[in-house]
């Protein structure tokens, strides 16, 4: 047996190699298209009245995880109700122990992580052109869109959702962010911290309390800005349990109504 | 054509779910064994001399993602080196920027999260049984385990590791954290938005500057405990530059002593 393990090793390695190199189409070549048609309820003819081939169907699933582009529009929602009766920092850390509740709680969200992360893994992935019609004068061809493209849109959407958020949490306590940070640099802080976060909660839920991503977040605006945040109090899910912006009611509402953008 | 696009998005949405359902052996069905002997450079008897089966071997690469656990012992050695000619403050900023560089540019590292991002895609996917001579005495079944385990005990050792490290700085500054923080909850923020960043990173590489993992981390650590750090006076990359620790020599020796050590 020696020398078996070293070629044990070569053999794994070269798996982690080829996973890292397989082409866009052969993770779902385990998926058949009657599979697809079943579960989409409709026949196989009219799949291929959809998509030509399954090159093309590869490439508009992956453009299609272009959503999750609601939470900090409820964010800001909530905030505004909240806002009416509380402190701003307050307001702040219960705007974001709920958000985060709602999203570290909800199937659809974790799916969509889940999604996205397959992506990732194939970021450097080019995409088929988008389907064009042969029969029109031919166009120029379009620069190559990658799989990283697609995610990198996404990343963007959400960084300016957050962009927005603070820069309106800032002007409603008429404060500015300190020297070197600007709101946009926080945000891009912000959504990597949230999907780091949202990415060790779903493997190790007991690393991620309630508290973190507030705590954190809230840590960290406040450091870079002169926000009337004192990091000790921010308020804990369970003092937030205690008010009325996070009873059972006003969370499923809060749940409905991402529930109801979600369907638009 | 009326309802042709509902059912193209119902066809697609299925798609998505396959996608997230599909079996881990399935990632790897278009990887003959025959291809990943070759990569190997060892004949197909050989494969399977040492794996059973695609499915034992799938496992087996599943569990090789056990890593990239160097990058935090590199960054308290080069903080040994750097602390004898600065200040703590400057010192902490100097192994935070030159940790990101290297993370960033390494194409290795980088293999590797994608890696990790193609498992966490698939968390929730049991693995088959590790191998057990069935020639031995039945012993009970060991409780089953996921890809996601797997992961989590990656992020837990990653964890650790972050957690050793802010222990040795506080140590060397005689300072605690501020409640309610602790260091393995700092960590744990550490990790997460470290995490989050590469991925930001690897797909949008304009969004995260050399400067954001030192100045967010700084910051955050700040915040959360009674260090000596001044948020607006984290050391730039372009400061950095022109000090010793990080001229390209003190780089590639950083670099070196990482290829080292992931060849061992």
């Amino acid at each position: 047996m020696s020398g078996s393990s070293s070629t044990r090793d070569d053999l794994v390695r070269a798996g982690v190699e080829l996973l890292d190199q397989l082409p866009l189409e052969r993770i779902l070549a385990g998926v058949t298209t009657a599979a697809v048609a079943e579960q989409a309820g409709v026949t196989t003819g009219s799949f291929f009245h959809h998509f030509r081939n399954s090159s093309e169907y590869t490439a508009a699933v992956v453009r299609s995880f272009d959503r999750e582009r609601r939470f900090e529009r409820d964010a800001v929602s909530d905030l505004t109700d909240a806002i009416q009766h509380r402190r701003l920092s307050e307001a702040i850390s219960a705007v974001l122990v709920t958000t985060w509740r709602i999203l570290a709680d909800d199937p659809q969200r974790q799916a969509d992580r889940r999604g996205q992360m397959h992506l990732f893994a194939h970021h450097r992935v080019a995409l088929p052109p988008t389907d064009t019609d042969p029969t029109l004068s031919p166009t120029p061809p379009a620069p190559t869109e990658t799989v990283g493209d697609v995610l990198r849109d996404i990343y963007r959407s959400q960084v300016d959702q957050i962009t927005a958020t603070w820069q309106r949490l800032l002007s409603l306590g008429e404060m500015r962010l300190a020297e070197p940070f600007d709101t946009r640099r926080l945000a891009v802080a912000v959504h990597a911290l949230l999907l780091g976060l949202e990415i060790v909660h779903a493997v190790d839920p007991d690393a991620v309390d309630d508290n973190l991503f507030a705590e954190a977040t809230a840590t960290l605006a406040a450091a870079l800005s002169r926000l009337d945040l004192d990091p000790a109090r921010v308020m804990t899910a369970a003092e937030l349990g205690q008010t009325e912006a996070t009873t059972p009611q006003a969370r499923s509402g809060a749940r409905r109504r991402l529930d109801t953008r979600r369907r638009i």
